[in-house]
Protein backbone atom coordinates (compact mmCIF):
# COMPACT_ATOMS: atom_id res chain seq x y z
CA UNK A 1 0.00 0.00 0.00
CA UNK A 2 1.51 3.35 -1.20
CA UNK A 3 2.17 5.95 1.51
CA UNK A 4 -0.66 8.08 0.73
CA UNK A 5 -3.01 5.27 0.46
CA UNK A 6 -2.11 4.38 4.07
CA UNK A 7 -2.74 8.10 4.88
CA UNK A 8 -6.19 7.96 3.39
CA UNK A 9 -7.31 4.81 4.85
CA UNK A 10 -6.35 6.40 8.27
CA UNK A 11 -7.75 9.91 7.17
CA UNK A 12 -11.27 8.40 6.58
CA UNK A 13 -11.33 5.70 9.15
CA UNK A 14 -11.16 8.73 11.64
CA UNK A 15 -13.96 10.47 9.74
CA UNK A 16 -16.13 7.36 9.32
CA UNK A 17 -15.93 7.14 13.33
CA UNK A 18 -17.23 10.54 14.06
CA UNK A 19 -20.05 10.84 10.77
CA UNK A 20 -23.31 9.56 12.70
CA UNK A 21 -25.21 10.17 9.19
CA UNK A 22 -23.73 7.61 7.58
CA UNK A 23 -24.00 5.14 10.72
CA UNK A 24 -27.76 5.89 10.64
CA UNK A 25 -27.81 5.26 7.30
CA UNK A 26 -26.01 2.00 7.34
CA UNK A 27 -22.99 3.06 5.21
CA UNK A 28 -20.31 0.54 5.19
CA UNK A 29 -16.94 1.74 4.25
CA UNK A 30 -15.74 -0.69 1.66
CA UNK A 31 -12.33 0.71 0.25
CA UNK A 32 -10.30 3.76 0.44
CA UNK A 33 -7.31 5.03 -1.28
CA UNK A 34 -6.03 8.63 -2.19
CA UNK A 35 -8.73 10.69 -4.01
CA UNK A 36 -11.16 7.21 -4.00
CA UNK A 37 -13.77 5.58 -1.68
CA UNK A 38 -16.11 2.98 -2.24
CA UNK A 39 -19.08 2.86 0.43
CA UNK A 40 -22.65 0.51 0.27
CA UNK A 41 -25.58 0.49 1.66
CA UNK A 42 -28.91 -1.66 1.50
CA UNK A 43 -32.93 0.47 0.82
CA UNK A 44 -34.50 -0.31 3.96
CA UNK A 45 -38.14 0.37 3.97
CA UNK A 46 -38.15 3.08 5.51
CA UNK A 47 -36.07 4.72 2.56
CA UNK A 48 -38.75 4.48 -0.04
CA UNK A 49 -40.89 7.44 -1.26
CA UNK A 50 -44.61 7.33 -1.89
CA UNK A 51 -43.68 5.78 -5.46
CA UNK A 52 -41.90 2.80 -4.02
CA UNK A 53 -38.66 3.44 -4.86
CA UNK A 54 -35.68 4.41 -2.72
CA UNK A 55 -36.26 8.08 -2.22
CA UNK A 56 -33.55 10.56 -4.21
CA UNK A 57 -32.26 11.95 -0.72
CA UNK A 58 -30.75 8.52 0.50
CA UNK A 59 -29.18 7.79 -3.02
CA UNK A 60 -27.81 11.00 -2.66
CA UNK A 61 -26.75 10.35 0.94
CA UNK A 62 -24.80 7.31 -0.49
CA UNK A 63 -22.82 9.19 -3.25
CA UNK A 64 -22.19 12.02 -0.90
CA UNK A 65 -20.98 10.02 1.45
CA UNK A 66 -18.37 8.33 -1.30
CA UNK A 67 -16.93 11.84 -2.47
CA UNK A 68 -16.76 13.03 1.05
CA UNK A 69 -14.44 10.62 1.97
CA UNK A 70 -12.73 10.74 -1.67
CA UNK A 71 -12.36 14.09 -1.46
CA UNK A 72 -11.07 14.80 2.42
CA UNK A 73 -8.56 11.36 1.59
CA UNK A 74 -5.32 13.56 1.46
CA UNK A 75 -6.20 15.07 4.87
CA UNK A 76 -6.93 18.10 3.70
CA UNK A 77 -10.34 18.68 5.38
CA UNK A 78 -13.01 19.33 2.18
CA UNK A 79 -16.36 20.43 1.75
CA UNK A 80 -19.07 20.02 -0.97
CA UNK A 81 -19.54 23.12 -3.01
CA UNK A 82 -22.03 22.10 -5.54
CA UNK A 83 -23.15 18.55 -6.69
CA UNK A 84 -25.35 17.16 -9.23
CA UNK A 85 -26.71 13.83 -10.15
CA UNK A 86 -28.75 11.75 -12.66
CA UNK A 87 -30.58 9.41 -11.91
CA UNK A 88 -30.95 6.43 -14.30
CA UNK A 89 -32.79 3.59 -12.56
CA UNK A 90 -34.99 3.52 -9.10
CA UNK A 91 -33.47 1.57 -6.84
CA UNK A 92 -36.07 -0.83 -4.88
CA UNK A 93 -36.23 -2.03 -0.89
CA UNK A 94 -33.67 -4.65 -0.34
CA UNK A 95 -31.39 -3.42 -2.95
CA UNK A 96 -27.82 -3.03 -2.20
CA UNK A 97 -25.89 0.05 -3.51
CA UNK A 98 -22.53 0.38 -3.93
CA UNK A 99 -20.98 4.31 -5.10
CA UNK A 100 -17.93 4.32 -6.27
CA UNK A 101 -15.85 7.73 -5.75
CA UNK A 102 -13.04 9.12 -8.51
CA UNK A 103 -11.07 11.87 -8.31
CA UNK A 104 -11.61 13.64 -11.68
CA UNK A 105 -9.15 16.60 -11.36
CA UNK A 106 -7.73 18.83 -8.82
CA UNK A 107 -6.25 22.46 -8.49
CA UNK A 108 -5.90 25.13 -6.33
CA UNK A 109 -8.23 24.94 -3.85
CA UNK A 110 -11.20 23.10 -5.64
CA UNK A 111 -11.68 19.21 -7.02
CA UNK A 112 -14.04 17.41 -8.95
CA UNK A 113 -15.06 14.43 -8.89
CA UNK A 114 -17.07 11.50 -10.13
CA UNK A 115 -19.37 8.81 -8.27
CA UNK A 116 -21.35 6.16 -9.88
CA UNK A 117 -23.67 4.39 -7.45
CA UNK A 118 -24.08 0.53 -9.12
CA UNK A 119 -26.45 -1.84 -7.88
CA UNK A 120 -25.35 -5.58 -7.22
CA UNK A 121 -25.97 -6.74 -11.33
CA UNK A 122 -23.70 -3.90 -12.01
CA UNK A 123 -26.08 -1.95 -13.84
CA UNK A 124 -25.46 2.15 -12.77
CA UNK A 125 -29.02 3.72 -11.08
CA UNK A 126 -27.00 7.24 -10.71
CA UNK A 127 -24.62 9.40 -11.59
CA UNK A 128 -22.88 11.72 -8.98
CA UNK A 129 -20.81 14.35 -9.76
CA UNK A 130 -19.47 16.71 -6.83
CA UNK A 131 -16.94 19.94 -6.25
CA UNK A 132 -15.34 20.13 -3.22
CA UNK A 133 -13.63 22.90 -1.95
CA UNK A 134 -10.59 23.00 0.43
CA UNK A 135 -10.73 24.89 3.78
CA UNK A 136 -7.69 25.28 6.03
CA UNK A 137 -7.91 22.71 8.24
CA UNK A 138 -6.25 18.98 8.37
CA UNK A 139 -9.09 16.02 9.11
CA UNK A 140 -6.71 14.89 11.62
CA UNK B 1 -58.55 28.30 -2.78
CA UNK B 2 -58.44 27.45 -6.30
CA UNK B 3 -59.15 23.93 -7.87
CA UNK B 4 -55.70 23.53 -8.90
CA UNK B 5 -54.61 24.39 -5.59
CA UNK B 6 -57.15 22.21 -3.95
CA UNK B 7 -56.29 19.00 -6.51
CA UNK B 8 -52.90 19.93 -5.16
CA UNK B 9 -53.40 19.60 -1.81
CA UNK B 10 -55.11 16.31 -2.02
CA UNK B 11 -52.30 14.42 -3.76
CA UNK B 12 -49.49 15.99 -1.72
CA UNK B 13 -51.02 14.54 1.28
CA UNK B 14 -52.04 11.29 -0.66
CA UNK B 15 -48.41 10.74 -1.74
CA UNK B 16 -47.18 12.40 2.19
CA UNK B 17 -48.71 9.38 3.79
CA UNK B 18 -47.14 6.90 1.79
CA UNK B 19 -44.20 8.18 1.29
CA UNK B 20 -42.26 6.61 4.36
CA UNK B 21 -38.87 8.02 3.86
CA UNK B 22 -40.77 11.85 4.55
CA UNK B 23 -41.67 10.03 8.06
CA UNK B 24 -38.64 8.80 8.99
CA UNK B 25 -36.58 12.19 8.32
CA UNK B 26 -39.52 13.83 9.95
CA UNK B 27 -40.24 16.30 7.22
CA UNK B 28 -43.38 18.24 7.75
CA UNK B 29 -45.87 19.44 5.08
CA UNK B 30 -46.35 22.88 5.65
CA UNK B 31 -48.00 24.50 2.37
CA UNK B 32 -48.81 23.26 -1.34
CA UNK B 33 -50.30 24.84 -4.24
CA UNK B 34 -50.28 24.14 -8.21
CA UNK B 35 -46.09 23.53 -9.00
CA UNK B 36 -45.83 24.26 -5.27
CA UNK B 37 -44.61 22.52 -1.94
CA UNK B 38 -42.51 23.89 1.09
CA UNK B 39 -41.67 21.70 3.89
CA UNK B 40 -39.57 21.44 6.98
CA UNK B 41 -37.64 19.13 9.41
CA UNK B 42 -35.30 20.21 12.14
CA UNK B 43 -31.77 19.02 11.81
CA UNK B 44 -30.83 15.93 14.23
CA UNK B 45 -27.40 15.01 15.97
CA UNK B 46 -27.83 11.78 13.87
CA UNK B 47 -28.30 13.34 10.45
CA UNK B 48 -24.47 15.22 11.58
CA UNK B 49 -21.38 14.15 9.58
CA UNK B 50 -17.82 14.07 10.56
CA UNK B 51 -17.21 18.20 10.37
CA UNK B 52 -20.62 18.60 12.66
CA UNK B 53 -22.47 19.69 10.31
CA UNK B 54 -26.05 18.63 8.84
CA UNK B 55 -24.78 15.76 6.03
CA UNK B 56 -25.30 17.39 2.45
CA UNK B 57 -27.97 13.83 1.88
CA UNK B 58 -30.26 15.45 4.30
CA UNK B 59 -30.29 18.87 3.20
CA UNK B 60 -30.83 17.17 -0.29
CA UNK B 61 -33.48 15.33 0.72
CA UNK B 62 -35.14 17.78 2.36
CA UNK B 63 -35.13 20.05 -1.18
CA UNK B 64 -35.71 16.97 -2.85
CA UNK B 65 -38.62 16.24 -1.14
CA UNK B 66 -40.22 19.74 -1.55
CA UNK B 67 -39.78 19.25 -5.30
CA UNK B 68 -41.57 16.20 -5.71
CA UNK B 69 -44.36 17.65 -4.12
CA UNK B 70 -44.28 20.24 -6.28
CA UNK B 71 -43.81 18.63 -9.67
CA UNK B 72 -46.06 15.87 -8.77
CA UNK B 73 -48.63 18.37 -7.30
CA UNK B 74 -50.70 18.88 -10.70
CA UNK B 75 -51.61 14.84 -10.36
CA UNK B 76 -49.60 13.91 -13.24
CA UNK B 77 -47.03 11.27 -12.22
CA UNK B 78 -43.32 12.75 -12.05
CA UNK B 79 -39.89 11.28 -11.38
CA UNK B 80 -36.24 13.08 -10.91
CA UNK B 81 -34.33 12.90 -13.95
CA UNK B 82 -31.79 15.49 -12.67
CA UNK B 83 -31.28 17.30 -9.44
CA UNK B 84 -28.01 19.27 -9.01
CA UNK B 85 -27.51 21.36 -5.64
CA UNK B 86 -25.16 24.22 -4.52
CA UNK B 87 -24.19 24.36 -0.40
CA UNK B 88 -23.72 28.14 0.90
CA UNK B 89 -23.93 27.61 3.99
CA UNK B 90 -23.57 24.78 7.24
CA UNK B 91 -26.31 23.79 8.96
CA UNK B 92 -25.88 22.79 12.60
CA UNK B 93 -27.67 20.49 14.97
CA UNK B 94 -31.09 21.46 16.51
CA UNK B 95 -31.41 23.99 12.77
CA UNK B 96 -35.12 24.10 11.51
CA UNK B 97 -34.67 24.20 7.76
CA UNK B 98 -37.60 24.60 5.47
CA UNK B 99 -37.65 24.17 1.55
CA UNK B 100 -39.58 25.84 -0.97
CA UNK B 101 -40.09 24.44 -4.30
CA UNK B 102 -41.36 26.50 -7.27
CA UNK B 103 -42.34 25.55 -10.81
CA UNK B 104 -39.82 27.80 -13.07
CA UNK B 105 -40.75 26.14 -16.31
CA UNK B 106 -43.32 23.06 -17.79
CA UNK B 107 -43.02 21.71 -21.32
CA UNK B 108 -43.65 18.57 -23.14
CA UNK B 109 -43.29 15.63 -19.94
CA UNK B 110 -40.59 17.66 -18.30
CA UNK B 111 -40.14 20.15 -15.79
CA UNK B 112 -37.44 22.32 -14.18
CA UNK B 113 -38.15 23.14 -10.21
CA UNK B 114 -36.21 25.66 -7.89
CA UNK B 115 -35.76 24.77 -4.43
CA UNK B 116 -34.43 26.96 -1.76
CA UNK B 117 -33.48 25.63 1.95
CA UNK B 118 -33.87 28.35 4.46
CA UNK B 119 -33.28 28.53 8.18
CA UNK B 120 -35.03 30.41 10.49
CA UNK B 121 -33.21 33.76 10.13
CA UNK B 122 -34.19 33.27 6.49
CA UNK B 123 -30.59 32.68 5.63
CA UNK B 124 -30.49 30.85 2.35
CA UNK B 125 -28.22 27.01 2.97
CA UNK B 126 -28.99 25.30 -0.27
CA UNK B 127 -30.14 26.06 -3.78
CA UNK B 128 -31.38 23.70 -5.39
CA UNK B 129 -32.57 22.70 -8.98
CA UNK B 130 -34.18 19.83 -10.30
CA UNK B 131 -36.00 18.65 -13.56
CA UNK B 132 -38.88 16.56 -13.76
CA UNK B 133 -39.73 13.72 -15.98
CA UNK B 134 -43.51 13.21 -16.63
CA UNK B 135 -44.61 9.32 -16.76
CA UNK B 136 -47.92 8.13 -17.81
CA UNK B 137 -49.72 7.51 -14.50
CA UNK B 138 -51.88 9.52 -12.24
CA UNK B 139 -50.47 10.38 -8.61
CA UNK B 140 -54.17 9.62 -6.99
CA UNK C 1 -25.61 55.46 -7.62
CA UNK C 2 -23.90 53.81 -4.64
CA UNK C 3 -20.05 53.31 -4.74
CA UNK C 4 -20.06 49.76 -4.99
CA UNK C 5 -22.16 50.11 -8.12
CA UNK C 6 -20.29 52.61 -9.43
CA UNK C 7 -16.55 50.36 -8.95
CA UNK C 8 -18.91 47.46 -10.69
CA UNK C 9 -19.72 49.90 -13.74
CA UNK C 10 -15.89 50.44 -13.88
CA UNK C 11 -14.70 46.98 -13.69
CA UNK C 12 -17.21 45.45 -16.36
CA UNK C 13 -16.63 48.24 -18.67
CA UNK C 14 -12.61 47.35 -18.54
CA UNK C 15 -13.71 43.51 -18.76
CA UNK C 16 -15.95 44.28 -21.69
CA UNK C 17 -13.20 46.30 -23.28
CA UNK C 18 -10.98 43.03 -23.53
CA UNK C 19 -13.65 40.31 -24.05
CA UNK C 20 -13.04 39.29 -27.44
CA UNK C 21 -15.29 36.74 -27.16
CA UNK C 22 -18.14 38.89 -25.95
CA UNK C 23 -17.72 41.49 -29.11
CA UNK C 24 -17.43 38.48 -31.55
CA UNK C 25 -21.00 37.21 -30.12
CA UNK C 26 -22.20 40.51 -30.35
CA UNK C 27 -23.26 40.99 -26.58
CA UNK C 28 -24.19 44.26 -25.34
CA UNK C 29 -23.89 45.18 -22.15
CA UNK C 30 -27.23 46.68 -20.67
CA UNK C 31 -26.61 46.99 -17.18
CA UNK C 32 -24.45 46.34 -14.00
CA UNK C 33 -24.27 46.49 -10.36
CA UNK C 34 -22.53 44.95 -7.54
CA UNK C 35 -22.83 41.54 -8.24
CA UNK C 36 -25.37 41.54 -10.85
CA UNK C 37 -25.16 42.23 -15.23
CA UNK C 38 -27.33 42.17 -17.77
CA UNK C 39 -26.36 41.39 -21.38
CA UNK C 40 -28.05 40.89 -24.57
CA UNK C 41 -27.75 39.74 -28.19
CA UNK C 42 -29.48 38.90 -31.12
CA UNK C 43 -29.25 35.18 -32.46
CA UNK C 44 -27.90 35.44 -35.83
CA UNK C 45 -28.36 32.48 -38.83
CA UNK C 46 -24.74 31.26 -37.95
CA UNK C 47 -25.85 30.44 -34.25
CA UNK C 48 -28.00 27.88 -35.53
CA UNK C 49 -27.79 23.83 -35.20
CA UNK C 50 -29.27 20.99 -37.03
CA UNK C 51 -32.62 21.71 -35.27
CA UNK C 52 -32.93 25.18 -36.67
CA UNK C 53 -32.70 26.59 -33.22
CA UNK C 54 -29.67 28.72 -31.29
CA UNK C 55 -27.10 25.94 -30.71
CA UNK C 56 -26.70 25.92 -27.13
CA UNK C 57 -23.24 26.71 -26.77
CA UNK C 58 -24.54 30.32 -27.80
CA UNK C 59 -26.99 30.72 -25.01
CA UNK C 60 -24.71 28.95 -22.35
CA UNK C 61 -22.30 32.04 -24.02
CA UNK C 62 -24.55 35.02 -23.23
CA UNK C 63 -25.69 33.54 -19.91
CA UNK C 64 -21.67 32.73 -19.01
CA UNK C 65 -21.08 36.40 -19.83
CA UNK C 66 -23.82 37.93 -17.63
CA UNK C 67 -22.02 35.25 -14.84
CA UNK C 68 -18.92 36.28 -15.35
CA UNK C 69 -19.51 40.15 -15.22
CA UNK C 70 -21.57 39.88 -12.09
CA UNK C 71 -18.95 37.95 -10.13
CA UNK C 72 -15.71 40.20 -10.83
CA UNK C 73 -17.99 43.44 -10.79
CA UNK C 74 -16.38 43.82 -6.87
CA UNK C 75 -13.16 43.83 -8.89
CA UNK C 76 -11.83 40.61 -6.83
CA UNK C 77 -10.72 38.31 -10.22
CA UNK C 78 -13.14 35.07 -10.17
CA UNK C 79 -12.96 32.23 -12.35
CA UNK C 80 -15.46 29.45 -13.48
CA UNK C 81 -15.67 26.42 -11.64
CA UNK C 82 -18.83 24.94 -12.66
CA UNK C 83 -22.31 25.74 -14.15
CA UNK C 84 -25.34 24.38 -15.15
CA UNK C 85 -28.33 25.12 -17.80
CA UNK C 86 -31.81 24.00 -18.11
CA UNK C 87 -33.29 24.21 -21.67
CA UNK C 88 -37.18 25.38 -21.78
CA UNK C 89 -37.54 26.83 -25.04
CA UNK C 90 -35.98 27.15 -28.06
CA UNK C 91 -34.57 30.61 -29.70
CA UNK C 92 -34.97 31.04 -32.74
CA UNK C 93 -32.81 33.46 -35.53
CA UNK C 94 -33.39 37.09 -35.33
CA UNK C 95 -34.94 37.27 -31.40
CA UNK C 96 -33.21 39.27 -28.97
CA UNK C 97 -32.13 37.65 -26.02
CA UNK C 98 -31.51 39.12 -22.48
CA UNK C 99 -29.65 37.33 -19.63
CA UNK C 100 -29.58 38.83 -15.75
CA UNK C 101 -27.01 37.68 -13.56
CA UNK C 102 -27.92 38.17 -9.63
CA UNK C 103 -25.49 36.93 -7.00
CA UNK C 104 -27.58 34.62 -4.48
CA UNK C 105 -24.43 33.87 -2.09
CA UNK C 106 -20.72 35.16 -1.43
CA UNK C 107 -18.76 33.11 0.94
CA UNK C 108 -14.81 32.50 1.36
CA UNK C 109 -13.62 32.47 -1.88
CA UNK C 110 -16.74 31.31 -3.73
CA UNK C 111 -20.05 32.53 -5.21
CA UNK C 112 -23.31 30.91 -6.43
CA UNK C 113 -24.99 33.10 -9.29
CA UNK C 114 -28.38 32.89 -11.11
CA UNK C 115 -28.83 33.93 -14.79
CA UNK C 116 -32.28 34.16 -16.63
CA UNK C 117 -31.48 34.03 -20.30
CA UNK C 118 -35.09 35.30 -21.97
CA UNK C 119 -37.39 36.94 -25.11
CA UNK C 120 -38.39 40.07 -25.45
CA UNK C 121 -41.81 38.89 -24.54
CA UNK C 122 -39.99 38.02 -20.87
CA UNK C 123 -40.45 34.35 -21.21
CA UNK C 124 -37.80 32.35 -19.81
CA UNK C 125 -35.61 30.64 -22.55
CA UNK C 126 -33.18 29.00 -20.19
CA UNK C 127 -32.09 28.94 -16.54
CA UNK C 128 -28.46 28.81 -15.32
CA UNK C 129 -26.31 28.34 -12.35
CA UNK C 130 -22.65 29.25 -11.46
CA UNK C 131 -20.22 28.57 -9.60
CA UNK C 132 -17.39 31.03 -9.28
CA UNK C 133 -14.39 30.83 -7.37
CA UNK C 134 -12.07 34.03 -6.41
CA UNK C 135 -8.72 33.90 -7.59
CA UNK C 136 -5.93 36.43 -5.91
CA UNK C 137 -5.66 39.34 -7.85
CA UNK C 138 -7.99 42.54 -8.77
CA UNK C 139 -10.05 42.90 -12.25
CA UNK C 140 -8.22 46.81 -12.82
CA UNK D 1 -18.84 -1.18 -38.99
CA UNK D 2 -21.53 -1.91 -36.78
CA UNK D 3 -25.57 -1.28 -38.72
CA UNK D 4 -25.81 1.22 -36.22
CA UNK D 5 -22.56 2.56 -35.81
CA UNK D 6 -22.88 2.93 -40.07
CA UNK D 7 -26.62 4.58 -39.11
CA UNK D 8 -25.21 7.03 -36.66
CA UNK D 9 -22.08 7.94 -39.42
CA UNK D 10 -24.86 9.07 -41.76
CA UNK D 11 -26.93 10.58 -39.36
CA UNK D 12 -24.15 12.73 -38.27
CA UNK D 13 -23.12 13.71 -41.36
CA UNK D 14 -26.71 15.04 -42.36
CA UNK D 15 -26.85 17.28 -39.24
CA UNK D 16 -23.39 18.65 -39.61
CA UNK D 17 -24.33 19.90 -43.02
CA UNK D 18 -26.89 22.08 -41.33
CA UNK D 19 -25.10 22.78 -38.38
CA UNK D 20 -24.08 26.00 -38.84
CA UNK D 21 -23.26 26.82 -35.31
CA UNK D 22 -20.74 23.93 -35.46
CA UNK D 23 -19.29 25.31 -38.93
CA UNK D 24 -18.92 29.01 -37.43
CA UNK D 25 -17.00 27.60 -34.54
CA UNK D 26 -14.88 25.27 -36.61
CA UNK D 27 -16.10 22.26 -35.20
CA UNK D 28 -14.26 19.28 -37.19
CA UNK D 29 -16.36 16.22 -37.26
CA UNK D 30 -13.61 13.25 -35.86
CA UNK D 31 -15.36 10.01 -34.61
CA UNK D 32 -18.96 8.94 -34.89
CA UNK D 33 -20.65 6.07 -33.35
CA UNK D 34 -24.29 4.78 -31.50
CA UNK D 35 -24.07 7.29 -28.99
CA UNK D 36 -20.73 8.44 -29.22
CA UNK D 37 -19.14 11.40 -30.69
CA UNK D 38 -15.69 12.60 -30.74
CA UNK D 39 -15.22 16.29 -32.44
CA UNK D 40 -12.41 19.21 -32.15
CA UNK D 41 -11.23 22.66 -32.97
CA UNK D 42 -8.78 25.37 -32.35
CA UNK D 43 -9.13 28.09 -30.28
CA UNK D 44 -9.39 31.78 -31.83
CA UNK D 45 -7.84 35.07 -30.63
CA UNK D 46 -11.99 35.90 -31.15
CA UNK D 47 -12.56 33.17 -28.46
CA UNK D 48 -10.39 34.94 -25.44
CA UNK D 49 -12.38 36.61 -22.93
CA UNK D 50 -11.19 39.08 -20.25
CA UNK D 51 -8.97 36.67 -18.48
CA UNK D 52 -7.29 35.63 -21.87
CA UNK D 53 -8.87 32.23 -22.01
CA UNK D 54 -11.24 30.82 -24.08
CA UNK D 55 -14.54 31.98 -22.99
CA UNK D 56 -16.83 29.72 -21.12
CA UNK D 57 -19.26 29.75 -23.51
CA UNK D 58 -16.86 28.02 -26.62
CA UNK D 59 -15.69 25.06 -24.48
CA UNK D 60 -19.36 24.46 -23.38
CA UNK D 61 -20.69 24.63 -27.30
CA UNK D 62 -17.97 21.91 -28.07
CA UNK D 63 -18.66 19.81 -25.58
CA UNK D 64 -22.44 20.49 -26.51
CA UNK D 65 -21.81 19.90 -30.29
CA UNK D 66 -20.33 16.18 -29.52
CA UNK D 67 -23.08 15.59 -27.04
CA UNK D 68 -26.18 16.61 -29.55
CA UNK D 69 -24.37 14.17 -32.10
CA UNK D 70 -23.95 11.52 -30.44
CA UNK D 71 -27.50 11.75 -28.44
CA UNK D 72 -28.83 12.21 -31.66
CA UNK D 73 -26.72 9.51 -33.86
CA UNK D 74 -29.88 6.77 -33.25
CA UNK D 75 -31.65 8.38 -35.85
CA UNK D 76 -34.26 9.93 -32.90
CA UNK D 77 -34.41 13.67 -32.72
CA UNK D 78 -33.14 14.27 -29.27
CA UNK D 79 -32.55 17.74 -27.66
CA UNK D 80 -30.80 18.84 -24.87
CA UNK D 81 -33.16 19.42 -21.44
CA UNK D 82 -30.09 19.91 -19.10
CA UNK D 83 -26.51 20.34 -18.81
CA UNK D 84 -23.87 21.26 -16.20
CA UNK D 85 -19.83 21.85 -17.12
CA UNK D 86 -17.03 21.66 -15.16
CA UNK D 87 -14.03 24.00 -15.37
CA UNK D 88 -10.63 21.83 -15.04
CA UNK D 89 -8.27 24.33 -16.73
CA UNK D 90 -8.36 27.17 -18.99
CA UNK D 91 -7.60 26.77 -22.47
CA UNK D 92 -5.70 29.58 -24.64
CA UNK D 93 -5.23 31.16 -27.96
CA UNK D 94 -4.72 28.37 -30.65
CA UNK D 95 -4.56 25.07 -28.62
CA UNK D 96 -6.88 22.62 -30.20
CA UNK D 97 -9.41 21.18 -28.09
CA UNK D 98 -10.98 17.68 -28.35
CA UNK D 99 -14.35 16.91 -27.18
CA UNK D 100 -15.83 13.04 -26.63
CA UNK D 101 -19.01 12.16 -25.77
CA UNK D 102 -20.23 8.78 -24.47
CA UNK D 103 -23.72 7.29 -23.54
CA UNK D 104 -24.48 6.86 -19.75
CA UNK D 105 -27.68 5.89 -19.66
CA UNK D 106 -30.79 5.76 -21.95
CA UNK D 107 -34.30 5.07 -20.96
CA UNK D 108 -37.68 6.10 -21.66
CA UNK D 109 -37.15 9.44 -23.51
CA UNK D 110 -34.65 10.35 -21.49
CA UNK D 111 -30.59 9.95 -22.13
CA UNK D 112 -27.80 10.71 -19.96
CA UNK D 113 -24.10 12.19 -21.48
CA UNK D 114 -21.03 12.38 -20.62
CA UNK D 115 -18.56 14.79 -22.17
CA UNK D 116 -14.61 15.24 -21.56
CA UNK D 117 -12.78 18.19 -23.24
CA UNK D 118 -9.27 17.33 -23.67
CA UNK D 119 -5.74 19.40 -24.63
CA UNK D 120 -3.80 17.60 -27.14
CA UNK D 121 -1.93 16.22 -24.12
CA UNK D 122 -4.71 14.64 -23.05
CA UNK D 123 -5.45 16.88 -20.16
CA UNK D 124 -8.89 16.88 -19.34
CA UNK D 125 -9.81 20.75 -19.04
CA UNK D 126 -13.85 20.41 -18.70
CA UNK D 127 -16.15 17.65 -17.81
CA UNK D 128 -19.65 18.18 -19.34
CA UNK D 129 -22.73 15.87 -18.46
CA UNK D 130 -26.19 16.14 -20.45
CA UNK D 131 -29.42 14.83 -20.30
CA UNK D 132 -30.88 14.61 -24.15
CA UNK D 133 -34.81 14.64 -24.29
CA UNK D 134 -35.89 12.41 -27.04
CA UNK D 135 -38.98 14.33 -29.12
CA UNK D 136 -41.32 12.14 -31.60
CA UNK D 137 -39.44 12.71 -34.64
CA UNK D 138 -36.44 11.61 -36.82
CA UNK D 139 -33.28 13.17 -37.85
CA UNK D 140 -33.37 11.51 -41.51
Amino acid sequence: MSEEDELAARVVAAMYARDRAAQTLGIELLETGAGFARVAFTVREEMLNAHDSAHGGYIFALADSAFAYACNSRNDACVALQCSISFAAPARAGMRLVATARERALGGRTGTYDVEVTAEDGGVLAFFRGTSYRVSAKVI
